[in-house]
């Protein structure tokens, strides 16, 4: 159920409030934007998001600024989008993006337990490309002790959906201007290896 | 020059403060994440951004509560991340993502003249696809006046790049996996019209 700040007010059919959405749209793409207060003042900034079950998990390095202070139970803003299209209408007034976005709110737990950390680098790694906790040279302690990883929940999260085509005004339905979606995707380009790799290039699937 | 808010703390190396650099990054990409505090909470949103001069500009509609907010005074944060890559590392640890990403803050400059919003409006469809103001019905001033838009500036910005190739320790070197990097671009499928329409569909070049 949507809470007062999940609460999709205007084109509110665009809304849903269930897990599965929110969990589809976390697992659709590798980059969030995650937001918090430092002093009063608002703080955002891009890093790779992936999720276990019903936490999205975020990491960086262990001195991170905003990591620690979401760590230290600073309340968060976690924003995750995917841009499907362009939406060219007739009138400028209607152009439009297609997307699908995430907002949730919330306050992150630190993940402190080693072994937990390493099923969380395994399902980060597996995420950017199937298979590859099978491949790399997983985390020592070490490493893991000096990234630092915090789950955020999503049970207070909306997912907002703009799909299909354009909706222009029914006056401005003969304008003689070309109007309709033009479809995004990314796409990955040929790996390119690092020096005196012999191993086969992986094939993906990738995510960003 | 940056400020305590911009300076880059870790891998300062990868940090530029310059405005062709900061101008550069919110021209590549149509989509930003813009962050304010309400009620001493985060609160963080995709939406389109495109710059005028020194400015980036975003808009919505009037009731629109970030806008609503940003317009009023409130500090901003404003993230613009192009993903170019996926870096992955014979180790765990290192891997890493190719970016751009700008970070900004400051306060905002509600738009309200006629006059400026519509040059606003021209700027951003030429940014989405060039040439569309010359082809789109362009604002009434009722749609104008019910459109938000507000200029955000870059004096306070910093930018972050990581590019290039695989960074792992020496000690890594001969484990067997692939390593090596994976571009990522953002790429345009066949335009699809909306009913009716008769004129060619634009060729571009588009930006999301």
């Amino acid at each position: 159920m949507p809470t007062e700040r999940t609460q999709l007010v205007r084109r509110a059919q665009r809304g849903h409030y269930d897990p599965a959405a929110v969990h589809a749209v976390v697992d659709a793409t590798l980059i969030c934007h995650l937001a918090t207060v430092v002093n009063g003042e608002p703080r955002v900034l891009p890093t790779a998001v992936w999720r276990m079950g019903k936490e999205a998990i975020v990491h960086g390095a262990a001195a991170n600024g905003l990591l620690t202070t979401i760590a230290g139970g600073a309340p968060f803003a976690l924003c995750v989008t995917c841009v499907d299209g362009l939406v060219l209408a007739r009138s400028a007034f209607h152009h439009s993006v297609n997307f699908r976005s995430l907002v949730a709110f919330g306050q992150g737990r630190p993940v402190d337990d080693l072994e937990e950390k390493r099923r969380a680098s395994a399902a980060f790694l597996d995420k950017v490309c199937a298979g590859r906790s099978k491949q790399a040279r997983m985390p020592t302690d070490a490493e893991l002790k000096a990234t630092r990883f915090v789950a955020l929940p999503l049970d207070e999260a909306s997912v907002k959906v703009r799909d299909g085509g354009v909706r222009d005004d029914e006056a401005d339905l003969s304008w003689p201007c070309w109007a309709g979606v033009v479809p995004v995707e990314a796409t990955f380009g040929a790996p390119v290896a690092d020096h005196g790799v012999t191993a086969a290039a992986p094939s993906g699937p990738f995510c960003i």
